[in-house]
């Protein structure tokens, strides 16, 4: 790390790989030999073009993306995705399954009521979203367009694994990644449709990255504004309007920055070598504890307490600093939380325990 | 400009200011002492906030807006805005006036008629759009909830100019300004709505600045999503969901740099200036010719022909051979257009019309 750099443990937007910023750093007056920046070029721009294919061909390597899927870069954040979704998706029966895991899920929700039914089938608020409910398939429901989840959860902290992704059968999968996109394996057979703002795992905010089988494209309803049809987005290539070009360019960095961490299967391993190190130390801690039931934590949010509101804050107050920022819990559940995605480095995590076994050994 | 650079006379995404592409280049892995990138950091951050307030501060400075507008900082390109804008000024009437002079007034209208009804006033259309229609105001509908012009048209090169704005009494005015936005001074009074996409005279692409009085806020139909409600980026500062933090960082640089031109008075001299030169090359040259009428001619986009499909070809492959790139005129109108928004130096379009010169000897 670069002498001046804190570590970042912000929930979004967060950490970019310092090797990303430095390549945008150098080659932001003049990208290849194009003599522009890439926020100057046209995005019909042969350059641009290759940019965007490349950010593309990364994704679906990078994700085993499977040829019947299409990859869209859009606007909005995955917020606009909570009322694009159905407004493409409520095909038939203007109705679909939800498991509410926290506030997320619970927008997503809300948005989904504007244009049919939402039916709340879970939800673990009565444990403050400390957990996943478990799911029984025969209560799901027959006469929905789309099951909806929240992959990761990024308040509460909680993940559904890839081993728990819920078989929804012929009924769409719809997952929003936004929190833990690329950060491990899921079968993109299990979804029909992934959506992930940039700011957490893929780049600066402004982008949203949408994974859509195509067998749901090209049925929005009748009242569905042109460019909030994902199938102008399809037909288009990403290039309806004008795209977040930027924000595209430093995806594709980070998409080759993971690649060179050995792809998803490789940072990967790095994520749960890193939240291991955390949660492990959690776990023999007598003075902070995760919140998060075990078998449901988060590789990517990991809230903690010290049960204490006044040693909490003392705790992030020393971290700050000592250049350890953004560790304050989101308002809704206090404590402390590290977000620490695929680019926090490995020594960010083992400085945070050092610091927080020191802080224990001083207020104990 | 430093060696390697060519002259940008892209349409959008657009030349940007050298002098906030380094300073961007500087601050790429800290800025300030926060020790970490604007792309890395909280959009509920202390420094972000500075930076968004900042840009919104500058904005209203330079563009003289007075305190019953709000300024938003919202995603979707102007695009998006086509279609929020019936949505939330669909009051009463659900109908609206249109001047159409070209493709993207056209875009407008369509998007409208999702709503409700579209009234198109005038058109000129039976002259591929190279005049604004001259207006009789005693043709305006009075039962409209507003009255919508594209302020300056992109690919044909027309702009209506500060003195003639319609005057639509109490009707609303909507105007696209997005190619010329900030580029010269007009009354923001005459308008109700005005919105643009950064990425000509802004900086990069996916933001889209809007300008809203407050009379048009928080009326928005029954089954608006509440992230294309303005109301709902009123109510949160532009900060409901996240923001395009980057584009706003640099919208801000580029802010701050037309406060050193003079400010929106100083930089329209500039660009006075340098339209001028051109245009009086045009109009004296035997071989090239602008395409549109004098009064209604762009500021900041200048088609010219000279009549001949290959010389045009080929005048645009010796120029980008010597560095002037993105001179091709839009697919729909072919011929040249340059485009010399507030960031293209004078120098450049000296050297352009060098360049014109030079061709026009070679080939008489
Ligand atoms: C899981 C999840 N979904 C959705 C969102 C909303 O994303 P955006 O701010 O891009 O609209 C967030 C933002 O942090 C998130 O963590
Ligand atoms: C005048 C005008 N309006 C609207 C648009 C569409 O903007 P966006 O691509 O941001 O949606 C453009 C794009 O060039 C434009 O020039
Ligand atoms: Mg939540
Ligand atoms: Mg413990
Ligand atoms: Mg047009
Ligand atoms: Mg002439």
């Amino acid at each position: 790390m670069t002498q001046d750099r804190v570590f970042n443990f912000s929930a979004g937007p967060s950490v970019l790989p310092e090797e990303v910023l430095l390549k945008a750093s150098n080659e932001m007056l003049s990208y290849g030999n194009s003599g522009m920046s890439v926020m100057e070029m046209s995005h019909r721009s042969k350059d641009f073009l290759s940019i965007i294919e490349s950010a593309e061909s990364h994704m679906r390597s990078l994700m085993k993306i499977p040829d019947n899927y299409k990859v869209l870069f859009l606007q909005g954040g995955a917020s606009l995705q909570f009322s694009m979704i159905p407004m493409n998706l409520f095909i038939k029966h203007k109705k679909a399954d939800f498991i509410d895991t926290g506030a997320w899920s619970t927008k997503a929700i809300k948005e989904a009521k504007i244009y049919g039914e939402a039916n709340v089938l879970a939800t673990s608020k009565e444990q403050v979203y400390s957990y996943i409910p478990k799911l029984d398939s025969s209560s799901f429901s027959n006469d929905v367009d789309y099951f909806h989840i929240t992959v990761n959860n990024t308040i509460y902290g909680t993940r559904y694994t890839p081993e728990n992704i819920p078989n929804t059968g012929s009924i769409p999968l719809v997952a929003d990644m936004s929190s833990n996109i690329l950060s491990e394996a899921y079968d993109i057979n299990k979804f029909s449709l992934i959506y992930a703002g940039a700011q957490k795992n893929i780049g600066p905010a402004g982008l949203t990255v949408v994974i859509i089988k195509d067998d749901l494209i090209g049925k929005a309803m009748d009242s569905t504004p042109t460019i909030l049809d994902y199938k102008t987005h399809v037909d288009n290539d990403s290039l309806y309007n004008t795209p977040p070009c930027y924000s595209i360019y430093i995806c594709k960095l980070v998409l080759e920055w993971i690649l060179g961490q050995g792809g998803v299967k490789g940072i990967e391993q790095i994520n749960k070598y890193k939240s291991n190190l955390l949660y492990s130390y959690l776990d023999e801690s007598n003075l902070f504890k995760g919140t998060v039931v075990k078998e449901d934590r988060s590789l990517m949010n990991i809230p903690f307490i010290t049960g204490n509101d006044e040693l909490d804050a003392l705790f992030i107050k020393e971290a700050t600093s000592k250049g350890f920022v953004n560790l304050k819990g989101h308002r809704s559940v206090g404590g402390m939380r590290a977000s620490i995605y695929n680019a926090m480095p490995v020594d960010g995590v083992q400085k945070l325990i050092a610091l927080m076994k020191e802080f224990e050994v001083n207020h104990k």
